[in-house]
């Protein structure tokens, strides 16, 4: 058996890794990223492909499941709808979290896959018809109502969606949050346990490649209008929260949300614009889901109960922080869509605003959610939010921010 | 800055790392996971805490909004029900891929927590009220009825909730997929691009905590009830679709397959049972979303169009395999929860009930998904599986298999 290499360096093998110009115009100097671990010499990235289920790919090949050697076949792979190049892809400040030609690495790069390259892609777009019910309870409310192309009279909604997978550019990242770029990789290993040594021993590999889920888009309406000035966006930008938006849990809005946003998206398309919902895998504002489920034991029973005054503290009080989305990184995928003005946001985040506004995009109207649809329980979360910043035309007053007004943990 | 220590290794700081007897009856013998990075010596798990938020983490520390050095505050945490301890629990093949005193630990720990130890629960217990649309759908056709207890008049379902991060001994798992320890060691470390030396420097520390997500178990009826032989259990073995748990993709039965698991389990918690469904973040049978958009275009392009015939080719072509969720490790919570037979089933998959059997959980009734809760396009689906093993009463023909049933891509 081979000799196990633990830590690679610059210098080894004589050949450097390689080159990528991030932001280069064209695609053929910007390089590709090359996450594969079946050819070290031409590996520019650190870690693997497809974020946290890279780890199961090792386990398949260890249980003696996979081939190591296996080379996808990208036959009818290709995107369902063009996106891009958009004038912003060649800005390197202006994306830093995700690879714009992730999508389109078998056509921009098929000499090199031709040539025996291992080039995955980190996007993939494809179709679909989607339906929920909320959309079905908005055509009965009369607010929706069918067109027979984007939304038929059964509910049934014509999407197209993308999945993207994070491609991390380090001297970006360090530079959007402000800090140097050997701090970062290094707290990046050192925090994390001493996952990747080459974090700290390869500054030649700008690319990581974190194990970590990525998002998904959902667009409604004609994906070609996007980069056009004057096409009209409307947009919901979703947090992962599986509780409710699969389950339908009633202590936070972040499903009515949802189902609220995709109603204004539908509604923009209608009208010749185009809906994007982004859907960010930040399960319990990336604490994860055991944090959450022990914060919401600790709101529920603290002494005077579930009250919005108590709402970020009790989180800080277990995580060290009240949100861990980094929002900073969020903007990113719209300019991966050419999209420098969202006409219509569904979010009262002003996390969200803030983020996306200091990245140069502009905000023209902010939606608020329907009274109607916050559950009760989850009325906590909306007053501690609007005190906190969130956009709101009535600040709820001190007094009412001390009342419990959650269920018990019991009840 | 002090000097960055690449690997470690055994003999270093000549202090072991605390011991962990896998499966001893004892907590305190069998000894607390420790995956901090703020107390080196007592450190002995490979990785951090969180599944990949610990990424989120290590990246709040490197923006400098979270402090390295935060220690949570448990006040109020505690599990909102009890969970064990059981029998199965005691044998150490039983359990390999989480802690079962996971949400104990503030408990069970105390002395060492009081002492200063970092000790982080991996597991935590909550409750909620859920409400999803389709039981109210369940209740309009007269298949569920109220009982102002676990199901409300308006659709409230009651549930206790458990979130799990992953912890794996690793002796334990390299024996369920029948490698040697020091194999699985390796090609962890290496098919993943040399994430963590320490699975090859430290044969010591037998955990690991994985960067990938965990599950999510939803409970039905009164908790206290399991472990005891004369409790009916209904389950739902779930794993994440995020276009159809949460968007109502047509293209597949999943959520379709969730509410029907969630009415079932609903009705076993009326007739005096436990309802469990168990939802694992394995999305795209653990290839991820990009993958899994790539398959849909493949299936949908490919010549004589999507067919059950070549369902699981299309897989094998982009992925190297049909499937990555090695089911293998999927058992472990029934015997967290101390369930040895579950009486309802609702679930067709061959590869969850032969999981489930050969690590000696019994199977009464496998519950199959009623033909109206289809939606069309997941016909090919369907019928490909069936093929394969599914639980089925009548399998498809292979003139059936061959027929183009799916929608084209621009449908």
């Amino acid at each position: 058996m081979a000799h196990i290499r633990l830590n690679t360096h610059p210098s080894q093998g004589g050949q450097a890794a390689p080159p990528i110009i991030w932001g280069a115009r064209d695609p053929k100097l910007r390089g590709p990223v090359v996450g594969t671990v079946g050819d070290p010499a031409k590996r520019n990235a650190i870690g693997v492909h497809s974020g946290s289920y890279g780890i199961y790919r090792a386990l398949a090949i260890a249980a003696q499941e996979l081939k190591p050697d296996h080379r996808p076949d990208f036959t009818n792979t290709s995107p369902a709808e063009p996106i891009g190049p958009f004038e912003s892809w060649f800005d390197p400040k202006k994306i830093v979290s995700l690879d714009p030609w992730g999508h389109m690495v078998a056509e921009v790069f098929a000499d090199k896959l031709a040539a025996g390259w291992d080039i995955r892609p980190t996007i993939a777009v494809t179709k679909a018809h989607v339906n929920m019910p909320e959309i079905m309870d908005a055509m009965a409310a009369g607010r929706l109502k069918p067109d027979n192309d984007i939304l038929s009279g059964s509910g049934d909604v014509k999407v197209t969606k993308a999945a993207i997978e994070p491609v991390w550019w380090l001297p970006g990242i360090a530079e959007r949050f402000g800090v140097r770029e050997v701090d970062l990789r290094r707290t990046l290993f050192e925090q994390t346990g001493g996952m990747y040594t080459e974090l700290v021993t390869r500054p030649d590999l700008e690319l990581f490649l974190p194990p970590i889920g990525g998002s998904t888009i959902y667009f409604f309406g004609d994906v070609s209008k996007l980069g056009k000035p004057d096409t009209k966006i409307a947009c919901r930008l979703h947090d992962e929260c599986n509780g409710s938006d699969v389950f339908g849990s009633d202590i936070c809005t972040c499903r009515p949300y949802l189902a609220h946003g995709i109603e204004i998206c539908i509604e923009m398309a209608q009208k010749g614009g185009v809906g994007v919902v982004i859907y960010n895998r930040k399960e319990g504002r990336a604490l994860g889901e055991v944090t959450k489920f022990l914060v919401y034991n600790a709101r529920k029973r603290q002494p005077g109960g579930d009250s919005a005054a108590q709402y970020f503290n009790r989180t800080e009080c277990v995580a060290g922080v009240q949100d861990m989305r980094l929002q900073e990184l969020m903007p990113d995928v719209f300019h991966w869509l050419g999209i420098a003005r969202i006409d219509r946001f569904a979010s009262m985040s002003n996390m969200k605003s803030d983020a996306l506004r200091e990245q140069g995009i502009e905000i023209v109207e902010q939606v608020a959610i329907p009274d109607e649809l916050i559950p009760a329980d989850a009325q906590v979360e909306m007053d501690a939010k609007k005190a906190a910043g969130y956009f709101t035309s009535k600040k709820p007053e001190t007094a009412e921010l001390a009342k419990a007004k959650g269920r018990g943990l019991n009840e």
